[in-house]
């Protein structure tokens, strides 16, 4: 335990600490880190349980920077414990440097990169979530949030996970300072404010002086002792705290001190302090015993909706793999994830309406080496869209599954089709993007996925589709499968789960006009089986025909048609594609309006045949 | 004034309504509605100032189903004001109906397109600050909320802004019926854990059992006759009320009534009550006198950015328009939107760090016929994705302006950067992206988008970058300019915002190897100016270059390459974007790092010649 005038050294450290390497970068935050100096000393000194030469031990602490602006401050902190020797901090902002402007997991210590406001915390809900329902180890999860994110909605998301979930290994840290980027907040220092939204979303909240290292330490002990709720510290502090030059003052924000070495002398000048965090009481994880689940198999020729493959492929990869883990935003009987909590219900977990917690808890859960699979409708997925690009940057390895895309959905209209997921899930960065047509193919692609670094992301359709694969094919990420072909194919035409039926049908069709054509599943539109892409177009003259329930921007028909640029295949192609807003009406219908269905495929094929003839 | 007995009449019309009209589409969300058939009856019948013949008229109130799904209620309330006729009512989820399975603005009653929960809310906040701030009439906004949407934290968002803004002629109205679409919700019944939280925003709460009519009534009374706050009345509902073989039970969620003649006969029968909805009394909007602002006008040569143009023609924009109105999400000193709030504070919205909400207020002000620009980093507008989807399927009229754009905002690092806007904002449909490089240009286009329909979308630039084109010079949405070119170009390079000087700097080198580039300004990347990218790849041989600040995927390189083979132009491509996820550095260094800046531009442009000469 640390005397009241080691915990101020320690503070005056990380402020001095965080002046210089802000200094250095010549830009930062160090003003949005001093106010929470002390929050970060007493908490590193007294209560963290953290080995920081062993980041991967299962019994540590978490710590988060909920507010990742104060990157400054959590690099002096790892100064003074030694991790990060005072050159590297000093590096702060440097080209190659791992001490970026913001966290990432860069450093092994990081559990996520934060920068964007609001996410910490839902994050940290699912670390916690994971500690008492995965690993089931005493671990804590120590969250610093910034006072201007709590307008964040993603905040009571969280608070609402948290409360409801009883998360007594759970500490939010609230550095309210009162001021924002460009001026005060909505709350100002109304610590009642913060504290009376927390207890009724069933929080124990604290109110205390947040430059009084007693108190901190006193509620971080309160904290510690609550049971069956998390805790909120509420704390009020002083944006700048401790130089006068910028001290509580606007437009003080994002931005290094006029006068770092005036600062650091009244701060007290440049401190060498070694803190020796606590080690955690060592403990392992509990294991699963995963229930046995009969591997999924269907018949060439049945029906089964790849949705329905997701839930039955969900649940025997679940059994023959302990990590795996399933959340789902209230819709698990329209995903299917309810077919793995059947099985696995200690392993699913339900997130409600709440889409970025969902994803937010997904990320969480990872963060202790769990594979979660985090499902919703596909057009629901957009709601937590920076959620799964901040996951990116936080190399997280996380398995999306979006049901219900595109107008083939039918009745309940636009709202509830996904027409832009395939754009917006390709366009994060080392994404997977997968799209089946069929139940067996999909149950292969699920058990890969598990396997998949990074952002994996499954589209499936609502109705059912004919199998097409017998149950012993194999299917590899960044594949392509040839349906149908001939030595004397026309055109190639390159399709996509519900789309793939039509341009079968299509074929069927045409077949009796004495056009071929070759008909390509592109289960795997990121990464693209170019090699097979090429030889396709190849064999049919150039001539390219993309069909997508999707908007035209960014599908599969970009996709292919630039990566076959990329190879230097010049091609005719007919993109067709949903062009404008659907309504509502049976699935044939939609299909047919949107002009994607086997009528229109034939069309676009005699039109392109006969001008390119 | 209606009597009991009318009203439970005409909440019985109102559910067998919505029992008959799922049963003709065979879908729908009947038990939904049913829960909430009192409280839209007794707002309808004694409340509510609406003039069905005049859904133009500013004075009108507004009606919101945040929770659409409730769709068959709001229809069966129109067919029993007369707007609809029973026929049409019937045609519910047809093909070609207006009667969509959720509400969209094919209907001229329906202000937004509702279905993704969570949305209603916040953008009813917008059009009762548009009542208090912009109009200045007294109408009220009543939002009929989903009890399972109070877990999204957009609902909080927008619990904190009305509360914040002291919104009085707001009210939400939760139709708390316990059961979500695959159990119960996390709070059940529990009014009261409602009224806390929403107290805790500022809220007036009040509980209700939402099937007595008068206790509804006075409820509504109390919350017109509440000032200075926002209301919300708290009703206790079950779902599928009035028909035992689905009232408050599992499983009836979403789905059309298995025995509607039974269930038709238990609410008493069908009835054609008319309800002559009161009328507001008349009024007329304010009209603002905006404030004299210069026209912007950068000299040639000289250096902006255009994140600063961005403001500055917003500014002046707002000084020739009385209906433009800006928000921004608390980076205004960032995103440049201050110079707007400098001049015209009455028509500037501070939205604090919540994106959601952000968006929301925007397509609120919309409804009423605002012009509205939102602006923050294009990296948070992320955060707001699913809003921005569900305003183009509103059909609404929104400019959105994402600063900060790509690696070249430099030292704060990938959190903070925007790589995946233009893919993602170019999927919503009917959408224009556009991406100035300079200021004047910036200047015409922020003028332009006034009168863009649908969703249009500025990204602009951190850093100054050389005014390239005369302040008179004009520029058209779907346009292009050619910056350099000469009779014997050898490669075009299409480029835009900061990689177009790069592009100009690579020219400038390769010419003194005898290399010749033809340099494209791709201010518009959606629509594309289609002939002028064929003209300038026909006149290269075929050979093109594109170099973006964005991921690979969906941006720049793929929407030329598309349209140019669309077009049926074969090309010769070399793509040039961000690689890999970025750290902190000089933006100098990020854009040399991802391989994007003038030298990596040179390397390509003799690669590519080399291969293809």
């Amino acid at each position: 335990m640390k005397t009241p005038d080691d915990l101020h050294e320690l503070a005056q450290q990380l402020r001095v600490d965080s002046v210089r390497s802000a200094a250095a970068a010549k830009s930062g935050h160090p003003t949005s880190s001093m106010s929470a100096a002390e929050l970060i000393a007493v908490l590193a000194a007294n209560h963290l349980r953290y080995d920081f030469s062993a980041p991967e031990n299962p019994a540590n602490d978490h710590l988060i920077f909920s507010k990742g602006h104060a990157s400054p401050l959590l690099y002096a902190l790892y100064k003074a414990a030694g991790a990060i020797t005072d050159d590297e901090m000093l590096t702060f902002r440097q080209l190659g440097s791992r001490i970026e402007g913001h966290p990432t997991p860069a450093l092994p210590w990081v559990d996520v990169a934060t920068g964007s406001l609001g996410q910490g915390l839902p994050i940290a809900v699912g670390v916690a979530m994971a500690g008492h329902h995965l690993d089931r180890l005493p671990y804590r999860v120590w969250v610093l949030c910034g006072d201007s994110e709590m307008a964040e909605g993603s905040m009571w998301e969280a608070f609402e996970a948290a409360g409801f979930h009883g998360l007594d290994n759970l500490t939010a840290i609230i550095d309210v300072n009162r001021l924002g980027q460009r001026g005060e907040t909505m709350s100002g220092w109304d610590l009642a404010a913060y504290r009376s939204r927390a207890e009724a979303f069933g929080w124990h909240a604290i109110e205390v002086d947040g430059h009084d290292s007693a108190a901190v330490d006193a509620a971080y002990r309160e904290a510690r002792d609550t049971t069956g709720k998390p805790t909120v510290v509420i704390a009020r502090t002083r944006k700048g705290k401790g130089v006068k030059a910028v001290e509580d003052l606007p437009d003080k924000h994002g931005k290094a001190l006029d006068d770092a070495e005036a600062a650091i002398a009244e701060l007290g000048g440049v401190r060498s302090i070694t803190l020796d965090v606590a080690r955690p009481a060592t403990g392992e994880p509990h294991s699963f015993t995963p229930a046995a689940v009969p591997p999924v198999a269907y018949e060439v020729g049945s029906k089964v909706a790849t949705r329905k493959a997701y839930g039955q492929a969900l649940a025997a990869l679940g059994a023959a793999r302990a990590d795996v883990v399933a959340l789902d935003g209230e819709v698990s009987n329209s995903t299917h994830a309810e077919d793995f909590k059947a099985v696995h219900p200690d392993r699913f977990f339900e997130m409600y309406i709440a889409e970025q917690q969902l994803i937010a808890a997904a990320v969480g859960m990872q963060v202790r080496g769990y594979r979660p699979f985090a499902s919703t409708f596909a057009a629901f997925l957009s709601r937590g869209y920076d959620f799964i690009r901040m996951a990116a940057i936080s190399r997280a390895n996380l398995s999306l599954c979006g049901s219900h895309a595109g107008v083939s959905i039918g009745e309940d209209g636009p709202s509830q089709m996904a027409l832009e997921d395939i754009a917006s899930l390709r366009a994060v960065h080392g994404s997977t993007v997968l799209y089946p047509s069929d139940g067996n193919s999909t149950v292969k692609l699920v058990a890969l996925m598990a396997d998949l670094p990074g952002i994996s992301y499954l589209r499936t359709t609502r109705g059912a589709t004919p199998v097409l694969y017998p149950a012993d094919e194999e299917f590899r990420v960044g594949g392509s499968r040839l349906v149908r072909s001939s030595d004397d194919d026309h055109i190639t035409v390159v399709a996509a789960g519900i789309t793939l039926h039509e341009a079968l049908a299509a074929a069927e069709t045409l077949a009796g006009e004495g056009v071929s054509l070759r008909v390509v599943d592109l289960y795997s539109v990121k990464p693209l089986d170019i090699d097979g892409l090429c030889a396709a177009v190849d064999a049919t003259g150039g001539r390219l025909l993309t069909v997508e329930d999707h908007w035209p921007e960014g599908g599969i028909g970009e996709a292919v048609v630039t990566a076959l640029a990329d190879a230097g295949r010049a091609v005719r192609v007919t993109r067709l594609a949903v062009p404008a807003i659907p309504g509502s009406g049976q699935p044939a219908e939609l299909l047919a309006g949107a002009g994607i269905d086997a009528e229109a495929i034939c069309s676009a094929a005699r039109n392109l045949l006969s001008t390119t003839a």
